[in-house]
């Protein structure tokens, strides 16, 4: 109560007995998150892992990220957040709200990066998180709810972090390495979290009263047809496999082409197999292989083994098993013709995630009301969001990426509009306050 | 002289004035090579870099490798052989022959591998020219032209050692990177040579008298036809390239597929191109890729770059001119229809080299007098005697290779196999110690 100046008790008040709260809306329509900062904010984190070529390699649990959620956790506290690191390492920074009662709105993301990535894919998100915060800091509003911001840890490499608030953590996955090249287990404790303890940060539903989260698109749709806003449908359900083929290794220079088992070219056919069966379907639905590895590797040496990963998404489980069906069947066919086997291992699977419908209204009626254009769309990336859809109502706000590019340090996303996409989610994250879920 | 008997000293007399040297040759026809101690040599050679699961790795210039020498050198020694390191870290076992102005015998070849190799290739060729030289130390036979044993360094990274006796050795190879992980420039240092005086190690035509290696066959035409002895026709000429391949790095979920520049799916269909191109034409021609790598790398990233490793081996380098021009037109069309752009960079190049044809007969006519079978036939392999072709007449005797397989866990020749070999290089050896070239 003492951040809270008397008028906004009053509203808070107003508020409490009338979930429509129009009075208190209207004195909250003219906030405004502050651009300058956000942006100030970004570029201050975008050192971190830096790339002479551009963008940043923060990767998950490496010295890197350590020291920007060092950086962001100072960002949290001078925004009047109490700030702690949780077993699985998310930083949590909470706010109280006037009603101990109720259950806290959750806004949220990550800052960890892929391998040679970029500057916003989860960077505006937590930044804009933490802007919010601030705002409602510097002028005293004092929300019913208790407010929670959450930088996740390890987005990237599984959304482990966010997996262990929302999910049944399965302790096979501390065993798997990361882009660091630490086990989760080892990365976790890295930076700061208690593997042991993992279990202790699982929250059940009904724990959170709600979840928004702001992030780029990652996609060229909204840029492509001038959207500002983005009313994310649902998340893709993702699944990567290990696909290991096994040929056998000769000497490149004395084994006739005819008596080959070469696994480099099974590997090869199949890669151009998978972009056909994902191709000749009709749908949004994409499959990528991202990463191969061949034995031993040498010119002068036929590849006897090869790893590579694949990943398939769509919106609708049952098109994504029936592309891996196909793709399984053309496997078979080239193991034939090549003299190979294949074999599928499934190393990560998430189940596409639909948003919460009141929320995706609450979301778009709040851009309309800033004079933002929106369009409601499916997710085709993950996001931190998705594993927190099992316990809580979820929303999510897309903004523009140019060019479509992301994951890449050519990713990039106006300041304009990310302050569109912050002021959307601080106004919607108030509507939240006081309405009925 | 000290260590001829007096009957060798009349045999030696009677051989330098008679070049056809009846009487010798009868006297040393019934000499033979100790199978069971090449056998000895193998096994404990096979120790240096040895896998868990079979054969070897004993890349050049890794510590292995300089563990290896060692024990190479010990046993030269053994052998009566005054040993030293060239700068160009090449090991040069030397015995004096009769006749101070003779020009030496030279046998050789390597005992470093490919990574993940197996225990036959180059070692068989290096541990029977050692046996060669001891068994005539315990026979006390002095040959008319002096004698030298050569392990030459490097030979899976590109013939390093064998040319820079035999060529021009370009600087510009100091700088690649082997499979060590050092540079040729360090590599060379670390077991022993002195790069900056390479130089002194190049010779000139006339130099050598002759030069004759025995190398398993590394493929399955003298198994499959159930001969004992090849006598190698030539050896192919082999160019390796780095091909670059530039596409767009994007998010694996949201850049539709219809937009990607996927250079993963660029390189797949390139390396099926290749096995396309390579088994068009007839012939005994191969090309292969036998190593491969992304960036950045990961399930959820469309590659934005491959770079990936070219092989063609040919007898005949006008073919391998014109399937390299067929490989660069389908890799225009396959960047123009992916959206991505290839490079071709050439690493490592050697011209076909022939053999002696002198020196074939020889070997063919002591295996027959052996009660061998023989067969003519090129090496696709490439070896040390090709880099020593410009400047001496060169002899290959190949012997079988059990399932065809080399450069793997599994390569394979039979010790009566080896000793054969051995025997086959051991008369050979002599009848070219009294033959005019």
């Amino acid at each position: 109560m003492g951040l809270m100046n008397r008028r906004e008790f009053n509203q808070s008040l107003l508020c409490s007995l009338a979930a429509a709260a129009l009075p208190r809306a209207q004195a909250q329509s003219s906030l405004r998150i502050n651009e300058q900062r956000i942006v100030e904010h970004l570029t201050a984190l975008s050192q971190f892992g830096k790339n002479p070529q551009g963008g940043v390699s923060r990767v998950a649990y490496s010295e890197a990220d350590r020291q920007a959620r060092d950086y962001a956790m100072g960002l949290m506290r001078s925004a009047g957040l109490e700030v702690s690191i949780d077993a699985a390492a998310n930083l949590v920074g909470r706010r109280a709200g006037s009603d101990a009662t109720m259950k806290p709105l959750v806004m949220g993301s990550h800052i960890d990066s892929v391998p040679e990535g970029g500057n916003y894919d989860g960077d505006v998100g937590s930044m804009s998180a933490i802007e919010v915060a601030q705002t409602l800091n510097e002028r005293k509003i004092v929300t019913r709810h208790p407010l929670e911001v959450i930088i996740f840890a390890n987005e990237e490499g599984g959304t482990i972090g966010s997996h262990a608030i929302g999910g049944e953590f399965n302790e096979k996955y501390f065993g798997f390495v990361s882009n660091s090249g630490k086990t989760i287990r080892e990365g976790i404790k890295f930076i700061g979290g208690d593997p042991d303890k993992l279990a202790s940060v699982r929250r059940k539903r009904g724990d959170i009263q709600a979840y928004l989260e702001l992030h780029i698109e990652q996609g060229g749709i909204l840029e492509n047809e001038k959207i500002n806003i983005g009313v994310v449908e649902g998340i893709v359900g993702i699944t990567h496999w290990d696909v290991k083929i096994e040929g056998f290794a000769n000497h490149a220079g004395t084994t006739p082409m005819n008596q080959r088992r070469d696994a480099m070219l099974a590997a090869a056919k199949f890669i151009d197999a998978v972009n056909r069966v994902v191709t000749n379907i009709p749908g949004r639905q994409v499959g990528t292989v991202g990463k191969l590895q061949a034995w031993p590797g040498a010119y002068n040496v036929i590849p006897g083994k090869v790893v590579l990963g694949l990943e398939l998404r769509d919106l609708d489980a049952a098109k994504v098993r029936i592309m891996y069906q196909k793709i399984r069947d053309e496997a078979a066919a080239i193991g034939k013709s090549t003299g190979t086997t294949f074999e599928f291992i499934e190393t990560d699977s998430s189940v596409p995630a639909p948003t919460d419908e009141r929320i995706r209204k609450l979301i778009d009626e709040t851009a309309k009301g800033l004079g933002l254009t929106t369009k409601f769309m499916p997710s085709g990336a993950g996001h931190d969001a998705q594993e927190l859809a099992p316990i809580a109502p979820i929303g999510m706000i897309f903004i523009p990426s140019v060019g479509g590019i992301s994951h890449s340090p050519k990713e990039f996303s106006r300041p304009e509009d990310i302050a569109n996409g912050a002021n959307v989610l601080l106004l919607t994250l108030l509507k939240l306050d006081t309405s009925r879920l």
